[in-house]
């Protein structure tokens, strides 16, 4: 590919609504184009990368036995009330009629659709079991789309469906399929990327894992025990807590409190510790705005996820007002309204002398004792997990928390879909099973803005050489040159004859224009030919991180880029981990 | 790939809904599966099918300099409202509203996304000319789908757009391109594929191609004069009609006959050669309902998107009832009322003696002659070509009528898009132009089922060597027969080895259940290993059309097949068009 000709403008200036890097630069250096919020074109080079990364995915999802089929994006309604998927999901899901008023939906993931296309083919035990997949649109009407591809509306999908006879297959299928997750990252250059475990969500099903790109810009926080290896995004980690009496038992005592609303404020007014003290968070159910108060140690906070898995419904924070059944900034156990449902945390068990709201304005107690003063409240775990707090796998104080992408995932569904859709089998003693399913998806638009995120530079994107738009950018310095343009020109023959993606940038500009623009498109080998260096005979090869820089001479430029670009695939080759 | 895990069942019965034999064909052999009217699923085979073909239209399109992008599904009304689409398509165009009432499209085509996608960046006239394309999910709400994957509602469409700074530019490129679509079909093993001029339609622009699969079942009529070589579809088929008068002018004189509501009645009533009487056909136009009455020789048909050029509307077949300004089967130009739009085609021009209706129940006049009797009429030409009629280019009475699949399709656009997008340019010398732009359009889907049409025998699809889903299919005919398995497991390891797409027939079952599996999938090539050849040390190889079969000595299967293989790519490519 020439410069000169290709598609797409490179910019000096950040665009305003960029809040990461991979955002600016992908839109800086000419891979996307906004359509409209969440949605865009992808040019010439963010699909040629996106294209490298669907051939990785196919040869791995092959690797699986997977078999690859497409299903339609326009799915109809009936199949998601089949499901009962129609009704549990929010508006994500864009629902339309068609000409004939029939409900349509455009497949934000395709569960329903896979369970249609084999409910006829997969009636015997025999025909288990198998793995099917696609690359394909999605659309999810996400309120907040942001960051560039990396929170979109609409983006391409590589998601599989497994169908097997027992949990145990599914079981043995999904570590493969975990561990040919791993060799997809690894093969895109992005070894960094870790599984951890996740709340199943919308999806049903019980075990799921995350696929997280560990980096500060994340928008998920994932709990990590360096000690012993455990790793759950916040939402799934479970939080132990070995709570201590600082303070003796006392009676209960309403004290005035005025004006100390939060936790904060209550603390600095009675001199106390948070951890001696209840918070207490107000929200409401969606089905019938019900309020629901969750009560915790006043140093923690609430795990929604958790909540959300204990109510069964969609929750929101409350909105409180003069006819609402608690007092805002006093909330507590003791005489709380019973139009309420209290929801009391772990982190509260085995505290004699707790602080709280007295469910009265400017007021509350000290010293209560739940036992002692409510009764036998059942605590559950509702809260998030902290740093420095307890492994829930070693049990040691050892938690910590870092930020993380999610770049892929993966379901134990079990039979929510098979069972719902009555898709069922004769076993070898004829009697009708229901088979149980996995899934396993990959956005493929974030996975290449995700590693643009952790391999980039101030300058633009260092790409991966597996996945990168073009392995090789040759730098013609002088286009005026007859010399210096014969030669590029040569390269430019040579090296694609031996079958490596090159882009020439061939046109007559500034030196320092041209290494921007160079640096924007990220291409991990340069090749630098300069009337300078020629006059030695001689042209500069470089990588794009900047590693490597020498000056070869002109007749063993080729091998040199050969053996460069051999380097750079072993790099990334060597951190794959074999399949099983 | 092994029969006994291929997903997707295979039929002997005809599916009841299957008008053509590549729909029946596709749903019995495990193809494709169908989720709701007009939108499939496409099972392993076809996918396979549609991958092969998508590798030929991206090695096609890079060769005409082509770009590939992605262009969203998804596409914001305001696009099309910038365009003027918004109001000018019909409801086939989906609408719908995101969560936010913003309104959006799915894309049927994407000439705004590709304005959308490059306004800014080809602001100067260096950047010209250039072309983008994708390949990408369409939805178009057909409102009747039908024959499988030939029309359907979704469908993946390799669609690309030009844009130049003259229109002999475009036209330059736009050859290049039809070229390389010629090259496209033959290298999909359908080199009947035709080009014929066409109509534009929504599309606008004035010069377009349609390309035509010559079948029987095609819903196109298109016009071939054998002798010069034109051809156009029906719809923008020039018809060019000589009256002869075998009648003497005579005066205009009412005559009563009753029940003769059609041409043939009043023929056989009155005695007399339809191409001697008028023909009234009656529409209503959409945007006001207003009758337009098309009047042309008693033999001929009204092409009603020549019609719908000339009223510049969309037309619908007349609703007639009493409070109509006309007499359902008694419509002529005498007396017709006022409230009417006439219409007066060609073929009535100079003929002094013709038959009409009176414009009243059971009564027709005799003795027409339309300048002396109406006036000073204006002919235009609004009838459908036909059989035996006069080639529009050589003048010879030549014409024939053949049917045929539209596969694909190429438009000049002019500024149609550009100008309305407000789309311009700088040109040398600092002017704002508007660039011209080229738009090209195949479907894929309907590509892989057209080739199916033409390329079966009653027992299933008989794929080209280039596209088929697997070239290579092994039949071990005794799975229990350890050396028949034995070398059958080897000949399936080699042949992948050397890069064939096997499939392994592997399964313990009738050879007669297996050669019609085998049948129904269409692999080009066959080898049959059976204990009874064995004992001869031969295995049996075999073209799916049957034009080869032999026995050759075991040792020599995979030269033999490899050299069968080489022979049909041959003769693939031998009829492929040079590029230009």
């Amino acid at each position: 590919m020439k410069m000169s000709k290709l598609v797409g403008d490179r910019f000096k200036e950040r665009p305003a609504d960029a809040s990461v890097e991979s955002h600016a630069l992908m839109v800086r250096g000419g891979y996307i184009k906004q359509v409209a919020n969440g949605i865009y074109t992808l040019l010439p080079p963010a699909k040629r990368i996106t294209a490298k990364i669907e051939k990785i995915l196919r040869e791995e999802m092959d690797k699986v036995d997977g078999q690859e089929v497409l299903f339609p994006v326009v799915l109809p309604g009936s199949l998601w009330k089949e499901s009962g998927r129609w009704d549990s999901v929010d508006n994500t899901l864009v629902r339309f009629k068609d000409r004939n008023n029939t409900d349509f939906v455009l497949g934000m993931t395709h569960e329903e659709a896979s369970v249609q296309a084999v409910r006829e083919y997969a009636s015997s035990y025999q025909k288990y079991p198998f793995m099917i997949y696609q690359i394909q649109t999605k659309f999810r009407d996400e309120a907040r789309p942001r960051a560039g591809l990396i929170r979109v509306r609409e983006f391409t999908m590589k998601d599989g469906y497994s169908f097997h006879t027992s949990q145990e297959d599914l079981e043995q299928y999904y570590a493969r399929v975990l561990r040919s997750y791993e060799r997809i990252y690894a093969r895109c250059g992005a070894p960094e990327v870790i599984s951890v475990k996740a709340d199943s969500g919308m999806m049903g099903g019980s075990v799921s894992h995350e696929f997280m790109m560990l980096t500060d810009v994340g928008e998920d926080s994932i709990v990590i025990c360096p000690d012993c290896g455990y790793r759950s995004n916040m939402e799934a980690a479970d939080s132990i807590v070995h709570n201590e009496n600082t303070l003796p038992e006392a009676p209960l005592e309403k004290v005035h409190t005025p004006d100390t609303k939060t936790i904060e404020l209550l603390a600095e007014y009675i001199k106390r510790d948070p951890k001696q003290m209840i918070k207490a968070v107000v929200y409401q159910r969606q089905k019938d705005g019900k309020f629901v108060v969750v009560f915790l140690r006043g140093d923690l906070e609430v795990n929604e996820t958790k909540l959300r898995n204990l109510v069964g419904d969609e929750i929101y924070p409350a909105v409180i007002d003069e006819d609402s059944p608690v007092v805002a900034g006093f909330i507590g156990p003791v005489n709380l309204s019973k139009d309420v449902i209290a929801v009391y945390d772990d982190s509260l068990e085995g505290i004699d002398n707790l602080a709280c709201g007295a469910n009265e304005k400017d007021y509350h107690y000290v010293g209560l004792n739940l036992k002692r003063d409510i009764g036998d409240v059942k605590f559950v775990d509702i809260s998030k997990a902290i740093a420095g707090g307890i492994c829930p796998r070693c049990g040691k104080k050892s938690l910590t928390i870092r930020r993380g992408i999610e770049v892929g995932n993966i379901f134990q569904l079990g039979t929510k879909y098979t069972k719902s859709m009555h898709m069922t089998y004769t076993d070898p003693d004829g009697n009708a099973k229901t088979p149980v399913m996995g899934c396993y998806g990959i956005g493929v638009g974030r996975l290449a803005a995700s590693i643009c995120e952790e391999h980039h530079d101030q300058y633009g994107p260092i790409w991966p050489i597996t996945i990168a738009p073009w392995q090789i950018q040759i730098c013609c310095l002088r286009a005026d040159d007859a010399q210096v343009k014969g030669l590029s020109d040569r390269l430019y023959q040579e090296l694609q004859d031996k079958g490596y993606d090159v882009l020439y940038d061939d046109r007559d500009i500034r030196p320092g224009a041209m290494f921007s623009d160079a640096d924007l498109l990220g291409s991990p080998i340069r090749v630098i030919v300069s009337p300078k260096n020629l006059k030695n005979g001689q042209v500069e090869i470089a990588t794009r991180d900047k590693s490597v820089q020498l000056k070869v001479a002109v007749e063993e430029a080729v091998s040199a880029v050969e053996k460069l670009a051999a380097d750079l695939t072993a790099a990334v080759n060597e951190k794959v981990p074999e399949s099983i």
